[in-house]
């Protein structure tokens, strides 16, 4: 099957199903292409039941963040999508700055991006290693517990 | 009139004079320039007043955070003629990274960070618009209450 | 001497010697190549005793946070130099992003940042200027005072 390789097929047998777009909150586009780089805003962590909300060390915690993290990946990987049609043309995901809503002094915002950086290498293999930064702070849009900014190289027409 | 559609006019009749260049804050540079992207350092929200200080939530809310972006705004157009020359050369705004002083768990700092995006679809239409991450933190230089890091896309000579 | 301009004798001449490469904190890479750019994960602070924690304002200042963004910004030419082979292909350092763990309001990010900034420029000269965004936030990997991501602009072959 020549589709056995494709990012769609490795979705499929992970289970995964993309969620849909996130809504607009500014006024802002979800991606820029310029080049070969493809820019993305950030999003925030929401699912099916709504926004992922809560502050690490407060009401929420390392698991819970993970997941968070994870949907915003989700998210980010829809916005891709739709940006280049297929999720084949990625070439390798560069950059992510994961936002961590917390408490003062919680130190693991870096467990809780895992849950984005790990989707990405579950889903795109050594394409979906990137460069980070993961910090936490007080004040994510709309109470939000995490959020995923990033870029991605374009493979080559 | 040719001019009837550079960014100067459209300036004009908007009734906006750009604010002074940014007085120098550390050891860097207000821009760099590789290749066709521009990428300017971080300004602070400051007026014909002095820095525009506070915090959302706090003693600040989202319309003073609206102006204090718009603020931002117009002192990195003013970075940008200063790097470029003349604002006909931005060819698109790349990216906006909005950075709001803000109590914990302040829910809107997308609603703050428009004053800089809807500023910079005003005086460039549709090459205003870009990816954007607006969040909310703790403590910003000189206790501004906002500040906008952004790229930009250089017209090709 | 040929070398008498070679980045690693100014190191020498200043009597600095890089660090050990950084940890791994999670799921991504300490560096990646993209054209003539080398983007980097932010480093948080630490020495040869550890990580250098605290927070600015409350059990921490300027001058400590200064000596914690220099230890970063020596971190991260270690890395650039692993990833290069040769800090002498740095053409420049494009961007430095700066993130201070500060108590709220704490105004003072960009004296502390300057501690990365100028090592930039103490051992690479001009090369070593670049764009910048200092900012003060409450929660940082592993409790340190200072992380800083950052962005390089590599020689032509």
């Amino acid at each position: 099957m020549t589709d056995s390789n494709t990012v769609q097929s490795r979705l499929s047998a992970l289970g995964i199903t993309l969620p849909p777009l996130p809504a607009k909150g500014g006024n802002y586009v979800p991606f820029k292409i310029v080049g070969n780089m493809l820019y993305l805003s950030g999003v925030v962590s929401l699912d099916a039941n709504g926004f992922i909300t809560g502050t690490a060390g407060v009401d929420s915690d390392v698991e819970k963040g993970y997941a968070a993290a994870r949907a915003c990946a989700l998210t980010q990987l829809a916005v891709i999508q739709s940006a280049l049609g297929s999720l084949d043309r990625v070439a390798e995901v560069v950059s992510v700055n994961g936002y961590v809503n917390a408490a003062p002094n919680f130190p693991d915002a870096p467990a809780i991006i895992n849950g984005a950086s790990d989707l990405f290498v579950e889903v795109l293999g050594e394409a979906g290693r990137h460069v980070r930064a993961a910090i936490g702070l007080g004040a994510l849009p709309r109470n939000a517990l995490v959020e995923v900014q990033m870029t991605v190289r374009i493979k080559e027409a």
